[in-house]
């Protein structure tokens, strides 16, 4: 099996390690990417940090992943050598449960196998845990790789893969476009694909960021409101005004207060992952027949779409380019929400 | 101005007094109805309690509605003497805001005129504060007034001038049909009327109670599964096997444990008010994309459509028909869940 470098967590409070890592000689659907460019989620560091629990050490991180095809198993026929792909949450999923078979990969009822840290199931030629995108190379069945189109520059493409598909699946499923009032709670890594993508639909798009702090980005982006939560003034003037929010905030929020700010049968939904229960009193649903949902990252096809979508409208992230030594402090700066607006790791310097 | 007979609460905490209370001389577009019966909702002890704040004394409850035309104003149109007539939880609302315009007056933006406990706007003829269905008599306009088809007994349908379109209205909203699975959680008074209409809709309907004790009973209402909540099997039975559940359980829940019964795209709407703030985790909303959704009774024309089906297919609640004297022992059954399924008082006897 080939060796792979990769940048790894050897501990829940240890720094990053330059470790040899496996993966698998190609099966006959397997597609070889050499990684060029590896996004940073915040995901990556709640879950080496072990905040999320059930960490398995050493642990390399990395679901926003974009590179070039390298090899291709005997069997593939959607990719060639020298193709650009993408890998983004998930490596592969059960194909049997009715989501997978609705092509709603990322909710399959046997759990997916997520990019990394999940341990691989049994009968799996691979075996272990698997190992993300903080690496030179990665093997994945071509039915779970995306194709990035000419269009899009390899380092802003690799952040759709998570921060991209994240924000495009509810707006799309909720029916972001024209006449459509959207409010983007928050405007960071997954807040500003936000912003762009849901202009990009036609919707009008108001970001309710912090403070005014990003104000002028979040014009650029192509919102025409843009107003801060910290002014109590805000609540006055949106008060019923809009049809969707989508929170990608994952502190504590005072949702009832939020939820004022939908009008009938508007939707809040939750791309975040706040540590804490949330709370929220009854009457604020009822009150207008608002729903309070979820949404987590695409399907395969959705992200293909999601990939053709944005190279079509030239949409991509905000990015910070930076090395392999670079990537702790890039994690402290995204843990004090200091990032404008995604830090993408430049593979080549591991 | 008529005075009117009607029961009375004096105030939080005393019994039941019989007093007059005046009601406005008819206006053009105003319907008089002797009320026949007048049906028990939880909703009537919250708010005579002072449970939900600002109860005004003496506070003459009641909002399920039923009785019989005995005068009409000069321009009526839609109603005649003899007619049976029915009023719900609101006499009027702004009819200008969008949702009175979309005809959801139960969401009017203004804050619409309850039935009973509600200041009448300024300018209003009648003035004070409404009083409700505890009487012998009510004014109320043409446009805020329901027909009650022949085939349906007025003293079985005044329960469904609430129970009845709080069920109805999120089952329609949500789609509940044939191929749609169903969860009514809880089955009292909403519970009840929501299993007989999810079933008439041609819904699979599962009644999650809080034991088996009501088992016989949901299976005759409707349902083809009864299934208890104090079981731990039946969150294993039912794990991600419902589209829909209404939620008509005031008190607290383990909200995460029972959106684990919602299939993917799944909904739990929520009508009951419990008293404190509800609690759930994002990841139980993110996992398979679920809406957490309220909804409030329901607007005139889908009451009216709501009244037109229970009279085609015969659906109408179980009641326990009693008299002005046992309203306060019925109160204290209400809060003790003992009543199978809806108390209705006959207002002849006040």
């Amino acid at each position: 099996m080939p060796a792979v470098s990769a940048l790894a967590v050897p501990s829940a409070r240890a720094p990053f390690e330059r470790i040899e890592i496996e993966r698998r000689e190609p099966g006959p659907h397997d597609v070889v990417i050499d990684i060029a460019f590896a996004g940073i989620c915040h995901s990556d560091i709640h879950t080496a940090r072990d905040e999320w629990g059930a960490a398995h050490y050493p642990l390399v991180p990395g679901h926003e992943i974009a590179g070039v095809v390298s090899a291709i198993g005997s069997e593939v026929t959607r990719f060639s050598v020298g193709d650009h792909a993408g890998v983004g949450c998930f490596v592969d999923s059960c194909r049997e449960c009715e989501n997978c078979l609705d092509g709603e990969e990322q909710y399959c009822l046997r759990g997916g196998l997520y990019t990394y840290n999940t341990p691989r199931p049994e009968g799996d030629p691979e075996g272990g845990w698997t190992q993300g995108g903080y690496a030179k190379q990665i093997v994945v069945d071509e039915n779970y790789t995306l194709r990035i189109p000419d269009a899009l520059p390899l380092d802003k493409a690799a952040p759709l893969m998570c921060a991209g598909i994240t924000l495009y699946s509810p707006l799309k499923h909720w029916g972001a476009g024209p006449g459509v009032k959207v409010g983007i709670l928050g405007m960071g890594g997954l807040g500003h694909m936000g912003v762009k993508i849901a202009a990009a639909l036609g919707a009008e798009v108001t970001v309710l960021g912090h403070s005014l702090s990003k104000k002028d980005d979040g014009i650029r982006f192509g919102a025409t409101r843009y107003l801060a939560t910290n002014d109590p003034e805000t609540f006055r003037e949106l008060k019923r005004g809009l049809d969707l929010i989508i929170c990608t905030v994952g502190s504590d929020l005072d949702f009832d207060r939020i939820l004022r700010l939908l009008k009938r049968d508007g939707t809040l939904v939750n791309v975040g992952l706040p540590e804490n229960p949330m709370s929220l009193r009854a009457s604020s649903l009822t009150a207008q027949r608002i729903s309070f949902a979820g949404s987590n990252i695409g399907g395969i096809r959705e992200t293909q779409e999601m990939l053709d979508f944005c190279a079509e409208r030239g949409i991509t992230p905000e990015i910070e380019l930076i090395t392999a030594d670079q990537v702790g402090e890039a994690w402290d700066r995204v843990v004090a929400s200091d990032v404008r607006y995604r830090f993408v790791i430049d593979t080549a310097t591991i």
